[in-house]
């Protein structure tokens, strides 16, 4: 259980609001992209890009060219929120229309994982959670491709979820309203693999069983 | 098309970058959530928002006591970033895989829309972007409700598009290594409406046919 902070606290919502680390961990291993946000010349920018969960840490990376992996390298604040959209919440009135969602806030500074033996674990850790059992049947990364690759590790101390789920909340008096109210879900769903180059190659069980809700 | 300024020149991957209005309304067209990132404080905040782009305008809307809403109307810098994931690229090797994505950056200041007819537009505009046809059938915002609701409004005058599609893109040498490559498309999906109450409605058109990209 992290203790909210000021940051990290539900204040709008309270009751939507979860400091578990069970649930915080449940949207970030389902989540495939994260969205960063950190100061550049002072300004605000977000930037969306994949990750991974490793035990009490996000693992995020990016070449080394890239700007805003030197500034988080660097030990810039940063904000990175996950977020997932579960279904439109369909009311009576427009003014109770809503999401359901479950997101998660992480706030903090990010360490770089430099020893090429650790980036390289890091690297296998972001791929796995992307696609499980896919490292194991790929060219490994180089020394010179380690070398092209910033690996970054956020520490999940200061963090919180946040979830909306169910039907719509309407005003009593809506209730008899000639209207359909209800949730219509949504779900990020893989369609039909499309194979790269010449050579037919067999389709993986990784990948024709590729789920991100692998208990439900 | 919008020029290109240090904030939105897309620096990493520059051939992926999109400066042309067609293709940055087509992603914010269809996107149903966007991040917003601000500055709480003095640290960067990243939070999950619905949006609709109305003309030359995000659009935002939230509850008054929205700590987020209240900073964004008194003119704090924001970045709103919109993303699309259409599929993961599984190279043959390791470092090659990637993220078919459209994303879509602005930066800006809001300007909050206080005029109650104005500001039923703007919701009926972001109803709408939400769940074309909706409007017409629920309740209207009560004054009550128009008052308990910020709206802001977004210029789109500095954004970009970022934009990864097609096949993995692997070195020569690892071509004929024995392992499947290719794309795994992933889309938003609708699944089957769950109604709420006890009084049987038909469901509408509208959610039954639901779907984020009308012209694929």
């Amino acid at each position: 259980m992290a203790t909210p902070t000021t940051r990290t606290s539900v204040r709008r919502r309270p009751e939507r609001g979860a400091y578990d680390r069970t649930q915080i961990d449940g949207i970030l291993d389902e989540g495939l992209i994260c969205h960063a946000g950190f100061l550049d010349g002072g300004c605000p920018v977000v930037i969306p890009m994949g990750f991974a969960r490793r035990g009490d840490h996000l693992l995020m990376h990016g070449s080394t060219a890239s700007r805003m992996m030197r500034l988080l390298a660097a030990g810039a604040e940063v904000c990175v929120t996950v977020t997932l959209l579960d279904g439109l919440v369909l009311a009576r009135s427009a003014f109770h229309h809503s999401m359901n969602y479950r997101s998660v806030v992480v706030f903090g500074r990010c360490t770089e994982i430099v020893d090429p033996e650790s980036k390289t674990e890091a690297l296998r850790a972001i791929s796995e959670h992307l696609v499980p059992g896919r490292w194991a049947e790929v060219r490994p990364p180089s020394a010179q491709e380690l070398k092209a690759t910033r690996v970054l590790a956020l520490p999940i101390n200061e963090a919180s979820a946040k979830i909306r789920q169910g039907g719509p909340i309407d005003d009593q008096e809506d209730m008899a309203l000639v209207v359909w109210a209800g949730v219509l879900p949504l779900a990020l769903v893989p369609g039909d693999p499309v194979p790269d180059g010449e050579i037919p190659r067999a389709v993986p069980h990784y990948i024709t069983g590729y789920t991100r809700r692998p208990s439900s």
